[in-house]
């Protein structure tokens, strides 16, 4: 498999091989990442009217968590991105996930973090059909990292907290570092990427990418 | 340096050390490239009239490279994109940089390609202020590389068509491959990489990654 993507054949190959298990067990597939919103009730009823609700429009491959009709604008000081997908369902805390890009655009500092880990963020102002919410910090660029469940973190040694590194293949081929490990009940395995990096590695959403420690 | 970005500072550091001589040599700045277009003299001419010249409004890193005023639209099947600036100056064969997510957007596919090596890429529509160049090929999104001299590919005993890897440092660091070595006469020395590289990579134009083999 040298020197080409991962395919959903290739792990298929794989995974009809005893001896390779291990090896094929620690080949997951890639989910991308664009520009979402994730917002909070209190977030959700200034923007949109209270007791609004979210229409869903696409699952997402983690449970539970959707793409929803709505959108709304970013404004930062040195311009405005349009159109920018709510993921539901509400969480207990407003968080905007950028690119690098959009950053640049916004006029904001790009912040590599993990979710929920906004101490420091920069702020930006949500604007909503029925109202705007000025937040003074809660903008990241997403820290890649992997997602799974308890059984799958234990088939593969693997626990919540832990980093490790990620190999990819094609012509962009790399090894990255600092890939956090998020082991919740009901993680769906793959690893998240943003669009930056998986166009940076030449992967796309049928990719796969293998752990090494 | 571990867990940051190499700075100026810290190359000025690095190189204050003899004994770290070695390493120091192999710790380069990076050059970032964004989508751009450069021309031949038939195409120019079809695009802004005969016997136009460029306007060159900024020099680049590598010598004689310039940003000029003059910029293009491209047209996919998808989409547009305008405002494209044309480097100068003209060259044997008109070449379209542009980024993976340019590629999506225009509706063609990215192919990732070393500079000239033209054969097999999608083909595009050049709209300039006097009419329209329709390509066969010629688009690509750029393959990183390294630019450099004889004398300072000597002192890194790399040759023209050597392959090596980076490292890079950060939160989002990683160890690149196929990074492929490019030696001219008057090549300044940096490491070229694409716009959506740098932002998936953490690195700004100020700085460092680090060759190893």
């Amino acid at each position: 498999m040298e020197n080409k993507f991962f395919t959903e054949k290739d792990l298929e190959n794989l995974l009809g091989k005893e001896d390779e298990k291990k090896t094929s067990l620690n080949i997951i597939p890639v989910g991308i990442s664009g520009r979402h919103v994730h917002l909070s009730k209190e977030h959700l009823e200034i923007l949109f009217g209270k007791d609004y609700e979210l229409t869903p429009i696409k699952n997402l491959t983690q449970p539970g968590q959707f793409a929803s009709k709505e959108t709304v604008t970013l404004a930062g000081p040195k311009s405005v991105i349009e159109n920018v997908r709510i993921i539901g369902p509400v969480r207990s805390k407003t968080q905007v996930e950028i690119l690098t890009s959009d950053a640049f655009k916004l006029g904001l500092k790009p912040v590599v973090r993990l979710s929920g880990h906004l101490e420091g963020t920069p702020g930006i102002t949500i604007i909503g059909k029925k109202g705007t919410v000025v937040l003074d910090e809660g903008v990241i660029v997403s820290q890649r990292h992997i997602h799974l469940n308890e059984e799958q973190g234990r088939e593969r040694n693997l626990k919540n907290g832990d980093v490790v590194k990620l190999r990819t293949r094609g012509i962009r081929s790399a090894i990255l570092d600092n890939v956090s490990v998020r082991v919740g009940d009901n993680g769906y395995l793959d690893c998240h990427l943003d669009q930056e990096e998986a166009n940076a590695l030449g992967l796309n959403s049928k990719s796969y990418v293998e752990i090494v420690r």
